[in-house]
Parts: structure tokens; sequence; C-alpha cells
């Protein structure tokens, strides 16, 4: 008799609701606790799961949990973590649990019986659905309620005797539990350093705290590079740190003639791995927590870098919470349209209408929740509660704000697209059309050439953030589209994007209007600088003007900046979609690279369940596929590429600049 | 300096929650963990609380809590649980709490800062609201997450040998905890029973459970009269039990000159008290769950025995959980009325416009939700999940049923009113007026002079229960109503009621159209049987004809009956409401008193925040009353009450009967 692997199983989403809500709780600044700043879902207290199944034979099998509750078969009560003997027979059997700490779950093992996903799930709401499991838990002592990170020793490159006690280096930004093996009675404080001179800060560092007798000696998973031990008995202390981290594979890589490029990329996926864990995070010394707009980009990034669904998937169940939404992800609005936006991206690449069922309710709830908050005119106005965010820079936030409307245009049309997988009507196609309509006759400046961030205050305020996203995300074409180019992202009288967050947006535009060049030139100046202050992960923001310790400093504290943010991984996506030019298309991918100022790259991009490898050399690109439905586009003419073939395609880019 | 009594303070409503939620799943039967059958919602796991306050000198506060968290104050953060000096000066503090475990709740008592209503809070939703806190929680060492019952020692009456072990009678039907101190590797069984035939069938009874070591000696409080406790050793066990109760006063006492009648409300008052917990219980074995059907009849007793408005307000919090709605209360149609309809009445009777203040917003969604699955005539009709109930008894449920019209009528009403209250606009009657309509033309049977309980089966099926509601809702009136009486409610022909459960509200109608005598007889036949029968509490349910242990039986097991159900109560309701007349209005109360075939009765009944006596003898009324707003009404004129003043009147039905 053979069975499917047994795994434990959950009501679906609930593993990412309970694993996100304590992580939302694990920020600490300055010895406290620090809350997360919005609501956060909890699991449900109970779910039942059902299964009809023929047992061809007796058996003894048993219900494991770590959580409560019983079993109905047979017409009688069972309990759970007893053996349950059966004769053969046809069985429906009910499992009802309640877990008050985490969340229902459990697992069965026998040769009569498994727990898998063909069992169903409900949350007391009278809609069966499939339960969800994973195969990192199929034994009966693990715990779906501990997260499986994978753990590797970190040896100190340094052990330094400073004042009051020692300083580790760890040679690099890194991330996990550190065990603090002391002698009793000795009060030893710990100050966890992203730089050496957070570390030696005592007074100032964002993470550090201080150990009696009552603290456990395995310390919690903490961001740092350095660690000081400080007290009168630091000598006797042993440290033992080591890295707690997911073991997903890279499956992208790139490689160029530019000095540091490689290190830039290196760089880029050591941060983005740090920041890879149960969701993507922000960063990992702060705020860890989940934010729909650091995700969005994030999304994009781990779709070259891992092509890997799982955490994706995760951060956007956690990021959607659950009904009834009181205000909008993240407190702000633009950071909702971005959650449904990269659902529709992530559908699109990936195909995954399994994932999009378990989501599509609590998706509809949330764009129900933002037509809710529309204005007559159907555009997006601040309401009690409301964030309108944009970007830290200087926006006209006078509402209607343009930027708010175009990602809520985009918003419409995702979920247009979603409810065409769904099988759904589309009710969503026509509010995007009239936004557009409205956006158009009221945002559209003439003179000035581009869209103004408010049409009611007077002001006429161009940003590049706003036309930044009409390009994007195709608002306009044509004409209108070369105008907010000229007017708005190449004009240097506008204010320049001083965040690296919407610095990506700015590459991805530049990159998709055909300015290679300045993406490249802006990371060699921005990465290539990090790399030579020494990052070792890449930082949430770098001023070029700054020295020393400066570079630290941000909300005004002085070890505030996090030195390991995701949203840094940019370069990632930019290489892997811009220079070898490989976008995921409905069933397949398009290669249309662009070398711009590099004279030679050698790329491997993640497609389907291959790759494709572009290489450039010689004003030669060659291309070669192990995934179907893929075309080579050279500006001019599209090139169907077979699995396993070479190819080799001259460079117009080449050509242009040789003629 | 003079501060108000400092008190641990919460979220409004998140203390309800909590405790319902850890009701909801402390069933037990067989010895297994049984989830409630219905969804349970949590408390939120975070909260924020602020204050602005004025320190007229320096002081030192702690902000104590069991959670996490951290505290904002002058630009800073603050720990939580350690000493937070200030100087003089004007502040505004935020608290902002989490807690995985229980729910957000904290204190501070100092000379600077108190914790207490005048603090408000928010769910991370951008709307703050009062504070919720409790005179019980009022010193740092309490705990909100622990709930603050009262405990007696009880002696067991007698301590019985029996096959392998002891069985201890402790007089009567009593809720609790009891330690079992038993030696070291003695494996020992304990067998709970209601009646002695429980606690000797060790295969059968319902609450039960094997001992070993590892079980901690005090075992969680559970439902019992007996006790066995057996096993090798079980000579060697100590049992020590006490009754975990909660301090309520009786504020209404009655008497009569009727045999037994006195040990009624005895016993009625006995079974009500146990019933009364953390919220209004069906009962204190089976199902310990809190039914929305159930906890409407307790509302009404309560506001007789004990004129306190915490439990029934605790009781509409938990039954209200938390939207999204899914399904019905309970999973009943007429249960989410009937909480509409409760809530409706215990504003009237109490006008708390401040509790009402804090569940509106989750009525008006429970509501939206029933609006919702109704059906384009405006009925509601069985929708996916839906249980429509009534009684156990046979009804022609075929869609629509009549009886859920009359209570969704009787909810629109409600919300009408409760809407006015709230000073909002008036979008119920209007639904209202047309069902009432509709019912009328659709369900109203000319030939049977009653209504039927379905129009579409073509049954022409005429039940009580249907037409009991019509009456006691005053869905009819004048002739049609008298026909409803002839040939429903007086109708010999109709099969009877037979559930205590709907027993009570034909009670109601009974005494409603005049006929005390009738509910007077059955209490003394019914309530007088299960004294007989040496019931020390009032059991789910009686029935002359058996004998012996048949009584103990339900729901196919020998013991599955409940024998302290609180609907068992409701003499105390008929005999305050009916007998001694007395009814709670709008800003006072009304006495109509009808001694029945009672010769003299004594009744005490609160109201407002005093009360009125009503004495018959020799066919005079004596009333005196120490609140205001009262009427005396004689069937013809009303005389208004004065405070202090001794009234007489002579009876019109004695005064009938001599005539």
């Amino acid at each position: 008799m053979s069975l499917k692997q047994a795994k434990w199983i959950w009501y679906p989403g609930e593993f990412e609701i309970y694993h996100h809500l304590l992580l939302s709780f694990r920020r600490q600044e300055f010895g406290c606790d620090y809350p997360c700043a919005w609501h956060v879902s909890r699991p449900e207290a109970s779910a039942r799961f059902f299964k009809a199944f023929a047992a061809r034979q007796g058996g003894v099998f048993t219900v494991v949990t770590h959580g409560q509750g019983m079993v109905r078969l047979g017409g009688r009560l069972h309990r759970v973590n007893e053996p349950i003997a059966i004769e053969a027979g046809d069985y429906e059997i009910a499992v009802e649990l309640f877990d008050l700490n985490a969340f229902p779950s459990f697992f069965i093992d026998s040769d009569v019986l498994i727990t898998d996903e063909s069992w169903s799930a409900e949350a007391y709401d009278a809609v069966r659905v499939p339960a969800a499991g994973s195969p990192a838990f199929c034994s009966p002592a693990d715990d779906p309620a501990v997260f499986p990170f994978c753990y590797r020793d970190l040896t100190p490159v340094s052990i330094e005797p400073i004042e009051g006690g020692a300083l580790y280096d760890f040679g690099r930004e890194t991330f996990g539990p550190v065990r603090v093996t002391r002698p009793a009675g000795a009060a030893i404080r710990l100050i966890y350093g992203e730089s050496r001179e957070e570390a030696l800060d005592a007074e100032h560092a964002i993470l550090r705290e201080t150990l009696t007798d009552r603290d456990p000696s395995d310390r919690p998973a903490r961001a740092f590079r350095y660690l000081a031990v400080l007290g009168e008995r630091a000598n006797d202390v042993t440290v033992e740190a080591r890295e707690e981290y997911l073991p997903i594979e890279d499956k992208a890589s790139f490689s160029a003639d530019e000095p540091l490029l490689n290190n830039v990329w290196a760089l880029c996926a050591r941060t983005f791995h740090l920041n890879t864990r149960e969701f993507f995070l922000d960063g990992v010394k702060r705020d860890r927590w989940v934010w729909s707009g650091d995700a969005y980009q994030s999304f994009m990034i781990a779709r070259y870098l891992y092509n890997d669904p799982s955490v994706t998937e995760r951060t956007i169940i956690a990021l959607l919470g659950k009904p009834p939404y009181k205000r909008h992800i993240n407190t702000i609005n633009d950071y909702s349209a971005y959650l449904i936006i990269g659902l529709w991206e992530h559908i699109e690449a990936t195909g995954r209408l399994n994932f999009l069922r378990t989501v599509w309710p609590n998706v509809k709830a949330l764009y129900a929740f933002i037509l809710n908050r529309l204005d007559e005119r159907g555009y997006a106005v601040r309401r009690e509660g409301d964030w309108i965010f944009v970007d830290w820079g200087e926006l006209d936030k006078t509402d209607p704000v343009c930027f708010e409307q175009i990602v809520l245009w985009q918003a419409h049309r995702a979920m247009a697209a979603l409810a065409e997988r769904m099988g759904e009507a589309d009710e969503y196609t026509a509010k995007a059309d009239a936004l557009k309509e409205n956006i158009l006759s009221d945002f559209w400046d003439e003179e000035k050439g581009a869209f103004v961030d408010s049409f009611t205050s007077g002001r006429r305020f161009v940003t590049r953030q706003t036309n930044i996203f009409a390009v994007l995300y195709g608002l306009v074409g044509g004409e209108q589209k070369q105008s907010v180019i000229e007017n708005a992202l190449l004009n240097p009288a506008l204010p320049p994007i001083t965040t690296p967050y919407f610095k990506l947006y700015e590459l991805l535009a530049l990159c998709e209007i055909g300015a290679i060049d300045a993406a490249q030139d802006f990371i060699a100046a921005y990465w290539g600088g990090m790399l030579q202050e020494g990052a070792t992960s890449v930082w949430e923001a770098y001023d070029p003007q700054q020295t020393g310790a400066e570079h630290f400093a941000m909300y005004g504290s002085p070890y505030g900046k996090s030195l390991c943010h995701a949203w840094g991984s940019g370069p990632i996506l930019l290489l892997c979609r811009y220079v070898a030019g490989v976008s995921l298309t409905r069933g397949g991918f398009r290669v249309a690279p662009n070398p711009g100022h590099y004279r030679s790259f050698d790329a491997t991009v993640p497609v389907g369940n291959g790759e494709v490898s572009v290489k450039y050399e010689n004003g030669v690109f060659t291309v070669h596929t192990t995934a179907p439905g893929g075309v080579f586009f050279d500006g001019k003419t599209e090139t169907a590429l077979e699995v396993g073939k070479n190819y080799r395609f001259r460079s117009k880019f080449v050509e242009l600049t040789l003629e």
C-alpha cells in the first residue's frame, strides 16, 4: 500500500497569519518591546477538518496535535493524541480542534489514513476549503508553530577587549540567535551593532539588553555584525552566535566587465537573503515588519533571484490579514493598491491559480474597502486614519493626489485581470476607464507637459514620483508619454528622488524608456559607493556626502538607520530585467537585452521551470534556454527560442554605436 | 490630592471576548475536549491607550502589565513595568501594548497618574473610544485574564465506600474546582455525577478523567453533586471541593400560600445562580456555552432576580463577538434576532446608553448580515450554514418560515428604537412595516384563524410556537389576536409545547393574555414535580411519565441531560412579571398584579435603584416602593406611586370572584 507523504495540515492561511503575528511583535528598540504600528490579524482559535476515506483493512491511527480537541468517527467521540483503532470500511472523519496559543494543526501518519491537502478544512463558517500543509512538517514531533529556519554556526573574525568587556566582530551583517553562557550572579549587558560604532555606544544602540540570572542563555534572533559584551565579569562570558536563515537557492546570476559590479550583485543578494524570512522584511534590525511597499519591490526581485513563490505568497497572505478592513494595509493608501497590483504581477508571472483562489475573498474585501473610501468622482482621498505616503520626498499632497489615482487605476486593472482568472464577471475595467478619463482631464497640465500632483491646490507641482508611475504603469503612451519623459523623468529642474525606496521605481522607469546607462551609472556610484564605505549589506539609505558614523544616523537617532534593507537589492531586478532583458509573460518569457555601457556580461535568469542564459561579448548576445515559451526580441523582430539550442544575435545597440 | 480609584483598563469588550473564548473551549465530554460548535472571536493582539494629563508636581509611576509593550512620553520610549519619573508639567502619554496570550491591559496607580475610564483606547483602527475597566481589578497584582470568581469550601454530606473507591455526595448540585491530593504513582479516576447514577457509571458519565502524576492536584471547575474516586489507592486520596460563584445578590423574592412554591423559587434561584458566571450559560455540565436563545430568557429572569446589568452586558458582548459575521449567532437565524431584541429590551429597561454605544457598531454589522441574507420580499430564508431552529417541536420549516419573520419584524423594530437612542436616522421602521404587511398577507390563514408556519408548502400547519410569538411581540391585536388565542394558544387540538425552553414563551404568552392560573398550575406540576423527584436544581427537561434514571437520559446518552439548566428558572420571571405584575417602563415601572389562584403572596421586585414590594392577602394588594416613577394599574385606572408611601388596592380579580 503506497500512501503519499503525510504532513501536518491546518486551515489555509493560518500558518502565515500566526507567524506574521509573532514577527510583528518582535521588534525591539532601546530595550523596549515595540508593538507593530498597525492592526495585526490573529489565527482563529478553532477549525475543523473532514475527510471521507476507505480503510481496506483494519488499523490504528493517532491524531497528533499540539492543540486540543476531539475526533468524530463512527458516531463516537475520540480523544486526540491517543490511538484510534478502526476496522476495514468506509468512514467519514471530522477532527475538531482548538488552539488558544497558536493555530489548530494536526498530523496523522498511518497505514489507514494520513493528513495531506486532500482533507478539507472549515473555520466554522460553513465553507469547506482544501486544507493547507507543508512538507517542512512531516513528523509527529514537528510543530507548525515553530518556523522552520536553518541555522549555521558563526565564527567571530575578531574578539577585541574593550572597556568593560569584549567586542565580537562577525565580519559581516548577520541575523540570528546568540547563546550567552555566563556565571551565576553576573549582570551582563549585550549591545548589538550593525556598525562597530553602534556596538560601542551602549547609550544609543538600537538593540541592547541587560541579562540577569532569570534570562535564558539563548537570546532571541536579532540583526548584528558586532556584539559588545559588558559587565564586571564579561571576561567569564562565552558567546556562541548562529545565523538563522532560509535555505533558498539563488537561481539568477549576473557578472559583467564593470568594476565592482560582481561585488554589488553579491552585496544585493546577501542583503536580500537576510531579509527573506517568514516574509519579506524591510530590514532585519528595523523595522523587522512587513511593509507592502517594500514587499512589492521584493516580489519583483525575488521573481528573478529565487523564482520561488513561497515567500511572496506567505507575504501576500500576511499583508492581507483578515477582514474587516478598517485601515489601509500598513495604514497607507498606496500600499493597499500595491498589494493588489503585486498579487496580479505574481499571478501573471506564475499562473498559480490555487493560491489566487485562497486569497481571493480577502482581496475582494480589501478592494471593497478601497472603493468604500473613494470620493464621488472615484478618487482616492484621505479619510480618517489614512496615510497618503507615496515617498518621503516633497510632493503636493492636497487631495486628490495624482499618484494615488494612478496606483488606484492599476489596482482596478489588476482586479479585472484577477477576476478573469477566477472566472468572475468584470466589474473593474469600467472603473479603471472612468478613472483614467478623470485623471487625464484633471491632472494633466498641458503647459507643463506632465501630470501635476494636485489640481485643487493651484500649485501645479510636478514631481518625478507621479510621472514615473504614469510611465511604469502605462497610463500614457505616444506623444503624451514622450512629454512626460522629457518634462518630468529627464527634467533636471525637478527635485531629485532622494530615497532608495523610490529610486528603484525611477531606475525601472529609466530602464523602461531605454536609459540603461543612467541606471548603470547609478548602480556604480550608489551601490559601489556603499561597498567602498565597507558595507556588507545594502543600507536603508546612502548619501556619498556623509562620512564615518554620519552614515548610520536616521530618524533622529545616531544608529537609527538600518544597514540591511531589502529595497537596496534592486540591482538584481534591474540587471536581470533590463540588461539581460528577461521578462516573464503569460506562459513564457521574452529576452530583449540591452548591455548599456557594459562591454560584456554573463547572466542566468530563471524562467518557468528552467532558466535562460544570456551572454554578451563583442557585440553579440548568446542565448540558451532550458525552459519553453521564450522569444528573443532585438528591438525589431521576435525570434522563438527552442529549448536546448544556442542562439547568437548581434546587438542593435552595438551596431548603432559602431555605425 | 485626591485621585479616583485606579483600576486596570483595556480596550472595551476585550475582557468579555477573552473570557468567552476561554469558556467556549472548556466543555468536556467523555474525557474529550469538546470545541465550541461555532466561530468564537478572539481579542486583538494589540491596543494603545492615550491620556493627556497635568502633573502639578514631579513624581514616579509604573505602567504595570502582564503583556508587553512600551510607553511614549516626552518624545521618548519607556519600558513597561519599570518606574518612569516625570517632572511637573503637561503631558500626553501613549501606552502601546500587545499580549499574545490574553488581551492588552495595564494599571497605573500613582500620585501623578492613574488608570481609569478617562483614558482613551484604540485598536489600531484610528478610532479612539473610552477605555474600559473594572473595580474588580484595582491592585498591581491583579490580572484581568483571570476571571474574579469567589470560592467557598464545600463539605460532603456523605462519603460512601463503593466498589473500587469512594462516592462523595455534596448534597446538591454545585460547580467548582476539586483538589485531589493523592500518593505518587496512584492512577486515580474521577467520575463526576449530577446524579448518583451518573457518578457510579464510569462508562457513561459525561465528566470523567483519569489522573496520573503529571496532572495537577487542582482540577478545573466542573459541575457535580456526586464525585466517585476510583483506583487501587483511592482510599489514600483526599478530595477538597470548592464552589466557584459570583457574589451577586438576589434583589427579588416571592412567597405565596401555594404548597412547594417557596421551594420552587429557591430551586430556580439556585439554578440561575449556578448558571450566572462570566456569562449566562445554558447549563453548567453541558453545554457550558453561551446560547443566544437561552441568554435571551436569562436576561429577562436576571432583570427581576438581580437587577444587575453586568452579566447581561457581558453576555451580549460575548454573543456579538466581532465582525465579519459569516454565520448567525450560534449558527441560528432566530438567535441573531433574539440578540438584537434582547439588547433593545435591556436598553429599554435600564437606559444604559454608554453600553449601547459600545456595542452599536457590531449590532449594526450583525443586522447588515441579517439583511444581506433576506430574500427579495424581505423574508429570512435558509442560506448556506443557517440553522432555522425555533424549537425542537414539530414545525413546518419550508422556507420562508413564519416564526423567523416574526422575530425578524421585532428585530427591525428593535433597531429602530436603538437607532433613535443613538440619535441616528430610522432606516428600520419602514422595513418592519413592509415585512408585517407581507406576513399578514402571506401567512395569515383566514380559515384556521391563525398564522401558518409556511405558505409555500401547502401544508397550512398551525403551531403554537409561531402564534405565541405573534402575541408576545404584538404583531396582531384586536380580533385577530383573539382569533390567534382561541385557534392556536388555547386550542387543545394543536401539538403541545414539549420543551422547557419554549414552555417559558408559552407561559409568558398565557400570562400576557391573563391566563395566570394555567401558568400557576404548570409551575406546580412541572417544577413541583421535579422537586418531588429530588432535584436540587432545575433540569434541562422533565417528563413526569419517566421514572428513576430515565430522567437523566437525553441526546442518546444515559446522562446526557443537564440537571442544572438556566431556562428552568422561568418561574422567577413569571411570578415577578405577572403575579406581582411588575414591568419596567422607560423611566419607571408599572405594577399590575394578578394573584391568579394564590390566596396570598409577598413579592419584592427590584425597580430602578430601589424596589417595589407587592403583597396580597384577603383580596387586597399592599404596595410600597423605594424607587420613583411607578404606577399601579388595577385593570382600569393608573395610580402614581409615591416613594415611601403604603398603598392598598382592592383586587379586581377578587372582586370579580366575590361578586
